[in-house]
């Protein structure tokens, strides 16, 4: 927060015009703005970004919120009146990006889709997140897309079934955030692109799409081979176990023989001389009798002395933290990773500082900053209007008959 | 595959010297290669990416490494042969980025460390992917990376835990692949900003950074509030639920009153009114009454027949498929996420073609394209070594005292 938001970033002087919400759009548009970009949200008067709905809050503001809008600017603008729409394309002939996140046929049916917006702006990226993609057997529908719905359509639920045998969402936003970083991805290419070609294109991806790009390497096994391979299988891989004050992991792999290193940790004779255990597929098979007796020497110590003991023989181990426990380890806070952003300091409000999420892709010269905190609906209505044209007594008339929301 | 390869890419005339392995930088380079950079991939003779020996294998070929490696070209150079060195230092001359995922130290001890590289090439962009980032309590130490540790140490195998109570993996390469693309948006972020500056910079991504990112939400919560929200208790949000045939999930978030539509789907009355059920909180608190009601009626009918159903009244609903099961849905054919790539046809192939994930990131003037396969080791070490101004007899010297290999 040192910095004062004039030092040259990455995206120093590319223009958003940001309206996304939630998760999926959010988190892309913040990490444009976190690398210099000026994004300017756009909110419904006296709604704003449906997220802000979902505590919790503190001092009113939603945290989940606060956390992917900081570094943006709110214009609040009711979409539906002709003045407001004219505002919002004055605003478009001026932006370097538009970004939108809503279900399909939202954009065309304002007015904002990419033929109109190419025809006004040429120069515009016109990126578009969506649930299942643009067109398709479901994409071709109005329904909404939800991480929920990607994780059940693309076997992550599956594959993380309970032991009791009940599908589970993966408990993290596996498909929003990763298409969010596309997204972003997308919007980058286009831009690099456009410094040939002096022309915006079309940026597209999907909640769907993004999860199957992470699962390339079990696509790649279920649409080759004739069995799934059971990775996780092997209890040397991820294994865990619980130590004398909770519970860790062990991963034995990248050696030539982990489980010797790992037997010489735990005092044990050399169970890879075992017939049990003598190579990946026995272990596998024999899984259970092997985690019994690495199991029954963890339990005798607590987590710390053993990733000590097994970062000697460089053996990976980790204890398993919650997160409230991650967003203090000294690594987390060394890396920024969590970070205090001055509140938004509404009337009253009792704290002045919060803590969220730091900027994960360091760049050495031109580092990401977090210089203002997610702005309340229409907190820099009054700025945006002006700065395409419009005089103060024509915002002050725009306020007063509805168009626009003033923070 | 119908692109030539001679179309005009978003990343045309970049080159990346790939000194990557496994799935981080890998999925990393695999997008700057899908986008229309030249990606040379520095591997050891004989031996090459270590996830080579990952099966499952299709004529021998490692399904996984082919997954993450196309479009890539390979060359097999040993990093120990000061000759070796030497063509690897005038490839790094030519590039335009120099990416890996090494263990912290070895780059450095290769003499191939940001100083170095910068000084030798100060256009180059050097991004480097690791565990825990590149100092700090344990980025400092030579503790290796890998996606279990980063669920370990973030909080998701923790609120991933079995109802037993035993924390999980969650099932899908969340940071290494989140990692990969973050990793890809900062050499795209520091190709941009080479624009302006025309000096290359450092980018840094880590695992554990990467997951952090995907967190915000939680980490917002747990950093902030007393509690943490419990924001999957509500049974409306991503419910499951067993159909006739198989488990499906719904969602019904986003509307006024969604357990009003879900009940007239149901052919329930209107549990919205019920005490038990008025509100989110109350609904959260007696979640195992509600979810048992619609439990019943849910187990009557088939997943496409809810499906339908609960479309046509905008509520979300999706089967729960296994990964062999959605890479054959229609809509994900459709988005391209699937597709068939030429096999690498060893001797005495069976197959040829494959079935590879597909490109996430959907350009609209300058899509990417899979224009090759995954290349065996070495297999461009010639036409790379060429290149660069070696003359045949030089690489077939080369090659015979065992600085390069020849695929």
């Amino acid at each position: 927060m040192a910095d004062n938001g004039s030092s040259r970033k990455a995206l120093s002087g590319i223009r958003v015009v940001d309206f996304t919400q939630v998760i999926f759009g959010p988190s892309c548009t913040a990490q444009l703005a976190d690398h210099g970009a000026e994004v300017i949200k756009i909110e419904r008067p006296g709604v704003g970004d449906l997220s802000r709905q979902f505590g919790p809050y503190v001092d009113g503001e939603s945290m989940p919120y606060a956390s992917i809008n900081r570094n943006k600017q709110s214009l609040a603008v009711n979409l539906k009146s002709p003045q407001g729409m004219e505002a919002v394309l004055k605003l478009i002939d001026s932006a370097d990006v538009v970004v939108s996140n809503f279900r399909q046929g939202v954009m065309e049916s304002l007015g904002l889709g990419w033929d109109e917006v190419h025809a006004r702006n040429p120069r515009a990226i016109y990126a578009n997140g969506s649930g299942y993609g643009p067109d398709g057997p479901i994409g071709s529908t109005r329904k909404m897309g939800h991480d929920s719905m990607a994780q059940a359509m693309t076997g992550v639920m599956h594959v993380n079934a309970d032991s009791n045998g009940v599908p589970r969402r993966a408990p993290i936003a596996v498909a929003d955030i990763s298409a969010g970083s596309l997204l972003m991805e997308g919007i980058l290419l286009a831009l690099i692109e456009r410094g040939t070609s002096g022309v915006g294109q079309k940026v597209e991806v999907s909640l769907i799409d993004a999860v199957l790009w992470m699962e390339a390497w079990g696509i790649a096994t279920v649409a080759n081979a004739t069995a799934e391979a059971d990775h996780l299988g092997n209890p040397l891989d991820g294994g865990v176990y619980m130590a004398a004050d909770g519970y860790m992991v062990i991963t034995g792999l990248f050696k030539p023989n982990p489980l010797q290193s790992i037997c010489e940790v735990l005092g044990l004779s050399d169970l890879s001389l075992d017939d049990r255990f003598s190579s990946v597929d026995l272990m596998t098979e024999n899984g259970a009798e092997l985690e019994a007796i690495i199991q029954a020497e963890v339990e005798k110590q607590p987590r710390d002395y053993w990733v000590s003991k097994f970062d000697a023989v460089d053996v990976l181990c980790m204890p398993v933290l919650s997160l409230d426990q991650t967003i203090d380890q000294p690594q987390v806070l060394h890396n920024e990773m969590v970070v205090e952003v001055p509140s938004n300091k509404p009337a009253g409000a009792s704290t002045v500082v919060q803590r969220h999420v730091g900027i994960p892709v360091k760049l050495g010269s031109t580092p990401g900053t977090i210089n203002s905190p997610a702005p309340g609906i229409g907190e820099n209505s009054r700025e945006v209007l002006a700065g395409i044209g419009y005089s103060d007594a024509e915002i002050d008339e725009m306020a007063t008959a509805g168009v626009i929301g003033i923070g």
